[in-house]
């Protein structure tokens, strides 16, 4: 740091290096014990991303970690309240929040991002804003027993006309080959789900 | 948790209940031993916002907090990469730099926000997102003395024209009346300002 005084004899308490960040990536994670990352499930609605996500989150939790679930209606009734449902503002939703999920990477801590995001584009940019510290996790349940299971009744309304462009029955899913991790919650119950997340997480982001 | 088969037979996991956070707001401070926070730094450019918020940064992660520094350069790169300088967009971005910060504040964290936001309306959404873990940090050094320090050369510019609707040269600064800190660069020594910002944190955020 340099401090002068400028020709006022006033101290300008100047520091003429551009400030950088004070503290280094690799210093949070020290301190965590574990690395930063972006989880992001992905599936049709109902297939148990949200459920999935904040069962992870309580471990995790309780494990000592820093971790932290960004959700669709926390996220569309603040930072994306801007934004409707037409194709671009479904594209750019998607964007922002991997952006977002990018800066908590960064600041050391463990993101969960419980979204639909049905294109593999969207799902791309999420990766490529996050580099490394991505993981996409693949909720794979058929369209079939998300529909019967309809915790929210929305594929009845889908069925009904009554909500538009509603994936897996009039918009497309598009099934992700690129994921770290494929999870099908018809064939297996929510606690093997959970432990497999676990497992993942601690042989990949754990020190 | 309630686990039922469908008809096919098939387990289908479902849990009835929408899922909350599993994790409160309450469990995470407890944990990191000091609330959440959005610290909003405003100010000229040039007047040490950066500066002193890295240096807090520093403190505070030293004495153990979860802290992190949203800057500019990051977010102009990454989530607010499709905005431009217009009046319009110079806005949302600071809204959504708010919303970041408010999740950020949300997940336990210690955030410090160093943004010229020279507009109060928008200053005053930063908060409304954030809420009682807001608190605004003026800080308050002259035009004159600014643009004499002109560290990134850029007062200069706006001398000539190069750079329009620079902020304390030809566009406006509203100076803020509710801020929380008031920090006088021009009088007082980065080391006495960083105490200053280091016990309103330790009085206000700390258990």
């Amino acid at each position: 740091m340099i401090f002068y005084a400028n020709s006022h004899g006033m101290n300008t308490n100047i520091i003429t290096i551009p400030p950088q960040s004070s503290i280094s990536y690799a210093m949070r994670t020290q301190k965590n014990k574990h690395h930063g990352g972006v989880l992001w499930f992905t599936g049709l609605s109902g297939s148990g991303k949200s459920t999935l996500a904040q069962i992870l989150q309580k471990r995790l939790f309780d494990e000592g970690c820093q971790v932290y679930v960004l959700d669709g209606d926390h996220i569309r009734q603040g930072l994306n309240r801007d934004l409707g449902f037409s194709p671009h503002d479904r594209s750019e939703n998607i964007r922002r929040i991997g952006e977002v999920a990018a800066l908590f990477a960064d600041a050391g801590i463990i993101v969960l991002c419980a979204f639909i995001s049905p294109y593999q584009e969207d799902r791309n940019r999420a990766r490529l804003a996050a580099g490394d510290k991505f993981h996409l996790v693949h909720v794979n349940a058929s369209v079939e027993l998300c529909e019967e299971r309809d915790v929210k009744g929305l594929y009845r309304k889908a069925r009904l006309g009554e909500i538009k462009d509603f994936t897996g029955i009039s918009a497309p899913y598009e099934i992700p080959h690129d994921a770290e991790i494929v999870l099908d919650t018809a064939q297996h119950e929510v606690e093997y789900c959970s432990s497999v997340l676990y497992n993942y997480v601690r042989t990949h982001l754990f020190f």
